[in-house]
């Protein structure tokens, strides 16, 4: 589009580069500084607006469609607090290098320098869990950084890109078109192949030593395949990231296994290796620093070699060190399905992992925020049929339910299962809402022990032994009890509790033959 | 203390300079990183701790909690993240000049330096929101940083003070004895007072010209009777700031006009003034901008004098105005009590209004996030019993609740009124959770009209006409509606749900009557 385009408000403008550009999904909580961009949502039949009821069910939708798609959806941000409120989310979206695109409306720009109630610094706020941020200064720009936001998200490996409208830059009248899909697409590539840490890595590989190849990133089947071919080759171990943001997992799949969380199992787990193959980022360290305990999980006298950075050419790499140790015609190793017996008495995680081993149809996308029962499933689950895992990849709770939906909505198709602990779950509870009002299939199995299990197992463990009352009572999430059976009615979503096995492989047998949201309360 | 104290950690140390400044509650909602600080907890027998299931509910609390009682709680919260989540309350309290002294735990020193899931800009997501940052570098310096931090939050007219503690600053053992009661509370004096600016005030009201003073701080019964002296004496107008922090309102005490929230409705309030004399701030400008229209509220030709600035003396320097103006023996003019007629029919905010005037008690605390529906609720309880009226200074929505639980923590003998519109309630409705564990005197109305009422007014208001579908659902709560009677249900809060002006006064009579938390919801 040239600038001669007819007047339309920058609002319009934006809307339509961002359906150019692919970007036709919108999560949003919108105030009066981004009522314009509501507006303009009408006018491009393509762009698909979703209400949350906080930002926080916006920004993790937002993350969990990104993972799923690989593009990312637009969130709708409402001034400092707004971003606040989905900082959150947006860091895990962060850690997990998800694409996303805020969309962050603030005061005009000749009403920022008044203190208004609502002023704030929002480029600060926004900055800290963002890749990318710009401020447009007229409706006349909004197209082009729009376009700029797109491709900041879309570089490699993903990023969180965050594009803040002064209000009057939205509504506006301006004749500079929307970008074309060819003008905005031309993210930024990633960096070359490295053939010296290649060379390095495939020597490393071949020496006969003890070896893990630590992978940090996405693990798409096809990445997994590479890998698994180089360590079948090499007899090196595959592990990945405790935290992953996706992968493809269960039958047909290769196997990596996953850094324990506690430091002295992950230790353990890397205990005697020689050489530490990186692929996607640093070293492994703790999730916490304990007193006297390592943070730092290299065992001494292991060598490390860096392969290829976040930002790298993580699939060309692979296959370049698979070439470098004669394995591109190394069979991969694929995970043969295997279906745990049904589970009977006691309701537990592993009760509860093996009936959604025997439930979930192929290609469920699991969402994982079980906290502490995720120890007991993730194993039960792990020669299922084919399914996509997502973690918690920034520690910051309050991430399943709305990853769920985002999920939801990148894959109308599938079947969305998302394992949620309470205690996290009550961060962000409002994404129910959402799943009601969109009939999005998502099956949430909540983890009902009813205390910050994690926190009960931390509090001895940083050397704080002997909690008293007080601390007891901050570990704690009865007195009372939550309800959520009454809690997801209260926002539309069916609901029922259950307390013994197979109570809960009934309820879930119902919940995934249904097409919507439904929500079993665990009572573990 | 001396530094030869016994032994202990930072985060013991930090406990007994928080209890001896005085700060001896603490809204939580820790983290591994903060499990020191949990521990120590219980070491002191006067630190009251009290869970959030939400970051959000816990900076509420703290914000509701010092309007109150005029001295800071502490909050407790978990890195950047949890800094994120709670901020948006945090921005509210910072507009409302509330003493707020947080405590952020952060990686230990040793672990910052690394990518870990929960690394973040702990600092950079704090500075936005609060007047003074320190992050604390060793156990020893941690209570000193803390009697720092108390100074601060205390600092006139009160301040948002933001320590952030590495985990190792809080397990660390210390000698370094925790500051007494005397070494912490030395808050910076007000300003002096500005006898030029109390001299060219009274010019301007003694001139005859039509004036204005204009209030821009907490309107304690004490202020609020100097300034009306003033205004008995000399003609002016009193005008409140359209969102006050907190108002010692109803029966006994002077009216101040309240300017309103849309700027024409302000202009008039405003229009032929000659004089405005602001006490506490800056001349009033609208909350948002709008396409066309004045967003600075001073009239044209009128004179702004700027009394005293928020952080100055100003008491002192109104009851020096008084003596300029010769009011000092004029009598200030109390409302005098008046109670609407008992409503019937249709509920409307305005019956709610009434019912409430009826019904409250003497020193009810009003919390006011009722949104639209205040405009019918505030005029009917102008000449209610005297009563609080704590309102929502920063624009950031999920204020009502939160605070209404912080209010009723500091005032246990008080009857609390939350006025909740069903948006905004939506943002942190986890703190009815709260009120049920620590069953607090607090009773909720919720106007449920099930849409963003304000932003259907906002969206024509801004120029923005005839809303598509996609607009029009980013405005309406419905489909599913809320039901809040089984929220409520589901966090352990016992609530009915009426339609009818009899039904909504009797339920508010049951509610008041009972001692604890009690939900209405009002289907408006």
């Amino acid at each position: 589009m040239t600038d001669t385009a007819p007047s339309r408000t920058g609002a319009q403008s934006l809307v339509e580069t961002f359906v150019n550009a692919g970007v036709d999904v919108c999560f949003a909580n919108p105030g009066t500084s981004e009522m314009h961009f509501v507006a303009a949502l009408d006018t491009h039949p393509d762009m698909r607006c979703i209400l949350g009821l906080f930002e926080g069910v916006v920004t993790g939708a937002a993350d969990g469609y990104g993972r799923m798609k690989g593009t990312p959806a637009a969130t709708l941000l409402h001034l400092g607090p707004g971003v606040g409120n989905g900082l959150a989310n947006l860091h895990n979206a962060k850690k997990a290098r998800t694409p996303v695109v805020n969309v962050i409306g603030d005061h005009a720009t000749y009403h920022r320098r008044f203190d208004a109630p609502l002023t704030s610094d929002v480029e600060g706020i926004a900055r800290p869990v963002s890749d990318w941020v710009k401020v447009s200064k007229s409706a006349d720009e909004v197209a082009a950084d729009g376009a700029l936001a797109v491709q900041a998200a879309l570089s490699a490996p993903g990023q969180v890109a965050s594009l803040i409208l002064p209000a009057d830059t939205a509504w506006n009248e301006t004749r500079a078109g929307a970008k074309t899909r060819n003008e905005t697409l031309a993210p930024t590539s990633p960096l070359a192949i490295d053939s010296t840490a290649v060379d390095d890595a495939a020597k490393a590989l071949s020496s006969g030593a003890k070896a893990v190849i630590f992978l940090r990133m996405t693990l798409t089947e096809e990445l997994l395949k590479w890998a698994d071919r180089i360590a079948a080759a090499t007899g090196a171990t595959l592990v990945s990231d405790t935290f992953v943001g996706r992968t493809e997992r269960g039958a047909g799949r290769p196997y990596a296994m996953r850094l324990p969380y506690f430091g002295e199992q992950a230790e353990e787990a890397l205990v005697g290796t020689r050489h530490l193959v990186v692929v996607g980022g640093e070293p492994p360290v703790t999730f916490f620093a304990y007193p006297g305990k390592a943070n730092e999980l290299t065992p001494a006298g292991c060598e490390v070699h860096r392969l290829v950075p976040p930002n790298g050419d993580i699939q060309g790499t692979l296959e370049a060190l698979a070439h470098a140790v004669g394995a591109t015609s190394t069979a991969f190793r694929p995970v043969e399905l295997e279906l745990p017996s049904a589970p009977t008495g006691t309701l537990t995680p592993k009760a509860i992992g093996a009936a959604m081993a025997r439930t979930m149809p192929d290609h469920t996308i699991v969402i994982n925020e079980s906290g502490t029962s995720g120890g007991g499933v993730e194993p039960l689950t792990r020669k299922a049929r084919p399914h996509d895992w997502l973690g918690l990849t920034g520690g910051s709770i309050g991430f399943g339910l709305p990853a769920a939906t985002g999920a939801a909505v990148a894959c109308p198709d599938r079947k969305v299962l998302c394992l949620q602990a309470d205690g996290s779950g009550m961060y962000t509870l409002q994404a129910l809402w959402t799943q009601a009002r969109e009939k999005l299939d998502v099956t949430t199995v909540v983890f009902s022990n009813r205390k910050y299990a994690i926190l009960q197992h931390e509090f001895a463990r940083v050397g704080a032994h002997n909690p008293g009352p007080k601390a007891l009572s901050m570990l704690d999430l009865g007195n009372p009890d939550l309800n959520w059976v009454s809690l997801a009615d209260g926002m539309g979503v069916p609901a029922e509790r259950v307390d013994t096995a197979e109570g809960f492989t009934s309820a879930l047998e119902r919940a995934l033959a249904y097409k919507g949201p439904a929500l079993i309360e665990a009572v573990l």
